[in-house]
């Protein structure tokens, strides 16, 4: 039986290399752990702007004035409170279900209620951060079985998502350590999940579609799945001296360590100083944050023994875990609060390629048998 | 300001001629017009098997037995009746959404409730086949206001999608017909919606995730969306008398015809042909089809006046049109009844992909600015 192909190049590994076209969103600088959205510092965006803010620049190219960011939050809270009073959408928010599947489903839902036949506008992208935020939120009360609060006047977004998520006042220092999570987390180039959501609409289907595909790519754990991972890690080490042995015996038994390692970035992941510098001035004096640093050093002076050509370095996801700890956020929440982050970035990339309509359709080799002629 | 770029390789023509790998499942040979799927002719398969046995082919690689065929069936149809007996799944089949986003929801809220954290199985393949078929079947009856009749001993997949949109029994040339739309668009290669589902995938996500966003890919008229503009298009042209001057128009105003061209095929697509023949056999009297064929070879004879270096062809579309018009097919459930036959494809794929654990995920050449030293 012949084999034939009808490929004229040939990838073969996950399109690593393959750019898919010119973006101006963001750039991610692997070999100086730097990360730019819009021509901006991350690290320096997340001293100084929310993620509000941060989320505007995503979609547009430029910060909000005051009055911008005003408009913005109120058409996020509108949608926040709008899902919670959709009995449709909130039916999908079932509490025993796997919490990435339930979003999934509110957000599809949530969208049909909208009938956008194609595209997407910055308001629909306005609209879907402010219906997945108060969706998750009202899932995270629906599994505490907490009555969930209301939004307030000068709310965050980070702000509005705690009160009805918790029924109760956050602290500013949870405010602040969540915000920074949600702008550092934001957006970060060519993704699983954000490509997901490039294809979907390049096809002409709508921003809604886009999100709900990516939101399923964000479940794997390959991509979304990993900070409780990290959790539960530490939980299992539980102690300073159980750190070197536990971490030589998954070494040489051949096992990845959780919250180590990135495939773009060969140097300290610029999310996770940040991230750990927020984690510090939360918890300075917490024990579990004293075993993470602990943990971490540790890791990474035998990864330097073990492998020292493979420049492996603490990563998001590590960081990430002890932030998302501190602020004592549900586990099952954690990739579901990272969809709500990356909701910003998801979209920002799905309004760019709607404005460059081409199908984005690669192709495979065939490789298996040919009819007997 | 600086530009940088990450990228090594730089397609930016929507992946086209990009490989992803290799696969054994379908070779579209473009040329010389004939689809193949896993090592048989579909022109061959159409005439030969119902959609039922080519579904199972392209899971497992073989043309099942008469057991395996019962076997499958018991196993889709168990899942057609259960998606109507769960009220979470029936209460997005919303007879007033765009059909799409309805389907979209019903088999994400579907997928939820089967728990599925990671990967998939040919069972979970057969069960989401049931699972779509029964959704879309049951849409229909909700859109048409009718009772949804009942799957019947010894019916194939597309005689009781019929018996349960339609409430009534079907004739066999319809079914018949019915049969030869899904076996010829059972699969296509890596078209966007099959990619959406890899990618999706290829993050260790569940086939659920894969299938919801394959779907948002196909809602894109770009890629699912043109049966029913071809049904349009000849509603408006109307009679015979008016083809070559509305034809005419439209060419000279360099709008694309619908059910013309195609990005793979530079011949008669196969599909169309085959869809050709089984129009004619149903409906050899029928006025309509009559014009359907006055105005496809006008159409040819234009296109070859005016683009005659761009070989443009009938493709699938065209005569999908005439056959779905022909059974009597509600036009809003066209797309949706494409997601059907598609569904053996896509999760053939995702199955593929499943056991090739590799994330998708090229990359963007960032050409935006760059913060300030």
């Amino acid at each position: 039986m012949a084999v034939n192909t009808n490929s004229r190049m040939h990838a073969g590994n996950g399109l690593e290399g393959i750019s898919i076209g010119p973006s101006e969103i963001c750039f991610v600088d692997g070999e100086n752990g730097q990360l730019i959205y819009r021509g901006h510092d991350a690290e320096v965006l997340v001293r100084e702007h929310t993620f509000d803010e941060v989320a505007f620049l995503l979609w547009t190219g430029h910060l909000p004035s005051v009055d911008e960011t005003n408009e913005l939050r109120e058409i996020v809270f509108d949608n926040m409170r709008k899902v919670a009073a959709e009995p449709a959408t909130v039916a999908t928010l079932d509490p025993n279900a796997l919490t990435m599947d339930a979003v999934r489903s509110a957000m599809s839902v949530w969208s049909m209620g909208r009938k956008l036949a194609e595209g997407g506008t910055p308001a629909d992208a306005q609209a879907a951060l402010g219906a997945i935020a108060g969706s998750v939120a009202l899932l995270g009360a629906r599994r505490a079985g907490v009555t969930p609060g209301d939004i307030q006047p000068g709310d965050t977004i980070a702000r509005a998502y705690l009160r009805i998520m918790t029924g109760a006042e956050p602290t500013d220092a949870q405010v602040g350590a969540l915000d920074a999570y949600l702008v550092l987390t934001a957006e970060h180039g060519m993704n699983a999940s954000t490509f997901t959501g490039r294809v979907i609409v390049s096809t002409a289907s709508d921003i809604g579609s886009g999100l709900v595909g990516s939101i399923g790519a964000l479940k794997g754990k390959l991509h979304g799945g990993a900070p409780s991972h990290v959790s539960s890690m530490i939980d299992e080490i539980g102690t300073a001296d159980n750190a070197e042995p536990w971490l030589r015996a998954k070494i040489e038994g051949g096992e990845r360590l959780m919250g180590f390692g990135h495939r773009v970035y060969k140097t300290y992941d610029p999310r996770a100083r940040a991230l750990g510098e927020v984690a510090e001035r939360l918890g300075s004096d917490d024990e579990r944050l004293g075993l993470a640093r602990h943990v971490e050093q540790t890791a990474l002076r035998l990864l330097h023994e073990y492998k020292p050509d493979q420049r492996l370095y603490t990563n998001v996801e590590y960081y990430a875990a002890a932030v998302l700890e501190t602020i004592e956020l549900d586990p099952g929440l954690y990739t579901p609060t990272f969809a709500v982050s990356r909701t910003a970035g998801w979209t920002a990339h799905m309004l760019e390629q709607i404005n460059y309509p081409r199908l984005i359709r690669p192709q495979v080799e065939y490789v298996g048998p040919m009819p007997e002629k």
